[in-house]
């Protein structure tokens, strides 16, 4: 197999665009098409800050990676989970990670701000790891961009991840999951930080490439919580699918998005509808629909600190 | 395993229910589960004449015979498609049934009145076989049942076929085609038979148990020109995700039910809607969007009669 661009020895064939790349296109096409993303979904400029959360996977450093090529005014956020040695070894490779490349890094430690690991707090509230996980992340990754005056946060998730939450969406018809499922979602008011998806054109395969071609040290482990998650089921399935007829994922997903834009005008009016919700919580000011925010809410239930 | 209600042996565990049945309970359910769906969707009524279309597999036979059971005026429509050993056998499987219990038979040969079989005139007109049978099908299932003055036209399709074509629908986001799915499209204007499917309330493997328990002679066999069809990859995926989450497929299409009706009342204003874009074909008075009818320019094309 030929690279299509370069005539060169192709590392990765795209059936979906019936295209197969060398090492030095593949890289050029995951840059553009992280460029398409960030231009077509309004995301950020070279003029703004941008705080991209990573967990040290492939996902994330690739998307730190690109962003930082491109000359974009990027910093890190690790979320320190405490989850054993997987959270201490991806943390070492976020932090060698973005020393070499001398971009700023913040830390947030669960263990010490939470008083406990996302798996001692999970135990303690009686929720599911991730659903734990989740609200944490979710929140610092939003207070974190906040606070420290970032115009826009980012994170690694890919084409098979929107597509598979979307799955789950639609197999549940989570009508209000899908009217704010998107690439973009802006900083409706004050304290909510405008959030973005740049490898929303890229699928999975894509990015571990451009990972694995760029020799960027990641960590492979899947986290430990995840195994069995609904969502390795949805990406199989929709993998699946997407062998029999390549291009099933991104038509899925990107016939979502063209609909909900020219349809009903949801993502157009969601920032008013945010406005009309969302109020600062009681306790800790961060914008939530409830008068104590679930971040609190739970940290009341675990009663860690 | 016992049955849930007798504590009988069961033949067949219904994970979604939490249940289990013997076959007398299970014949039972079946019942129950197409008396509500008829009474819900407002089907039709022992005063109406329905016409069952039968293709001699499990599907259309269990359902002629739970209607004829339960003292529906039901009637049958074999359409022969010429598709050589399996149209002689599944024929000969219906004419059986329907003789045994004195049911009125329709049968149409396309052989007959197309001049040719389903798969000669697909190579005619340079169409998949399954798109040119069921353009035929369509056809002659609402010419039979207006012209022989039925209420409704009744089809065999179960939960699993409505999932599928539901989870079709929505990964292309047919949005038009997503409108007119449901179990029960009424008689939008003369000429337009109200179409009905009464088992859009029990899962495949539960239709499969009735007719294996009540001992229907039906024939086993796929339709040779089904193989590697898209349905039968999405049906193999949502049954793989009932097998970890049983109740995810009724979910899934129920969901989609109720959103419909609540929603945006898509499905009432249907009829008017159709009103509004359907007309009588030039050539054969059936009603169409276009000048001439979809079955028609097929036929033109084929010029076989």
């Amino acid at each position: 197999m030929r690279c299509r661009k370069c005539s060169n020895k192709a590392v990765l064939g795209i059936p979906r665009h019936h295209t197969a790349f060398c090492g030095t296109c593949l890289t050029d096409f995951v840059s553009q098409q992280v460029m398409r993303a960030i231009k077509e979904e309004d995301m950020f400029t070279k003029a703004d800050r941008v705080l991209v959360a990573v967990s040290g996977g492939k996902d994330s450093l690739s998307l730190l990676d690109v962003l930082h090529r491109l000359g974009y005014d990027v910093a890190g956020l690790y979320v320190d989970l405490g989850i054993g040695e997987y959270s201490r070894l991806s943390k070492s490779k976020v932090e060698r990670f973005t020393q070499m490349r001398g971009i700023r890094l913040h830390v947030h430690q669960v263990l010490e701000t939470e008083g406990a690991g996302i798996n001692d707090l999970s135990d303690l509230i009686h929720r599911p790891a991730c659903s734990t996980c989740g609200t944490i992340k979710r929140y610092h990754f939003n207070r974190t961009a906040v606070e420290h005056g970032y115009a826009v946060l980012a994170t690694g998730h890919n084409l098979d991840d929107e597509a598979a939450r979307l799955l789950g969406n639609v197999l549940h018809w989570q009508t209000e999951y899908l009217k704010k499922q998107g690439p973009s979602l802006p900083d409706s008011l004050d304290g909510f930080a405008k959030k973005v998806k740049p490898l929303f054109r890229v699928a999975e395969r894509e990015v571990a490439a451009y990972a694995i071609v760029n020799r960027l040290d990641y960590i492979v482990e899947e986290c430990p919580n995840a195994k069995g998650a609904k969502m390795l089921l949805y990406k199989d399935m929709l993998n699946r699918l997407e062998h029999e007829s390549p291009g099933t994922k991104q038509m899925f997903y990107w016939g979502f998005l063209a609909m909900q834009k020219t349809g009903s005008g949801q993502r157009l009016s969601m920032a008013e509808n945010d406005r009309a919700i969302l109020q600062p919580c009681l306790k800790c000011s961060q914008p939530t629909t409830s008068e104590i925010c679930g971040y609190c809410r739970m940290m009341a239930r675990a009663q860690t600190v």
